[in-house]
């Protein structure tokens, strides 16, 4: 059976904070939705060893890298390299959700 | 400046092949577009060390993992494990389009 998950209708938002759906793991990587009511963030951190992805599926986010922001809306996708500060956060009046690939997997430790 | 790449436009269309066009690419992975007109096909192939996810973003295409198919339609994804032989191919009328990560990209040689 091939492994086939939809990344449009995976989601759960809860008030109390930013969701984050495994939809595929491997020992090579991450791919995540990650879904965002209005004002909720992921804080500024970075990974070490490993570079990210964020492509908006739905929404307006803000992302920040290395202390730069970009706004990004629906189609559009930001690249956090390996140990450069970055968080997401929505600003915006609506629900957001991404698509987020992070290779590989950070080191617990 | 953040990296900032659209996944919705970036597309280009060739009736002589698939095209694979870079989103983003690092040490750790490659982040491309494929774009398929109507009977295009990546080849059955496998990367010994390296995952693939291809995820639907216009269209339909039919994947096949290591002997087995599954039809995934805009907005579905599908996992490629290291060492399993993959295709994807567009049997339908209509252009298709997909987001593609290759987590670690491939070693040559």
């Amino acid at each position: 059976m091939v492994e086939v998950k939809s990344f449009a209708t995976t989601r759960r938002f809860d008030a109390a904070k930013m969701q984050k759906l495994a939809l595929f793991e491997s020992e090579r990587f991450f791919c995540d939705i990650y879904c965002l009511l209005p004002g909720q963030e992921q804080k500024p951190h970075a990974h070490e060893g490993s570079d990210k992805v964020y492509a908006v599926l739905e929404g307006k986010v803000e992302v920040r890298v290395a202390g730069e922001t970009a706004t990004l809306s629906q189609g559009e996708a930001a690249l956090a390299p390996a140990g450069k500060e970055h968080a997401v956060a929505n600003r915006s009046g609506a629900p957001a959700a991404l698509l987020v690939f992070l290779a590989p997997p950070p080191s617990h430790g």
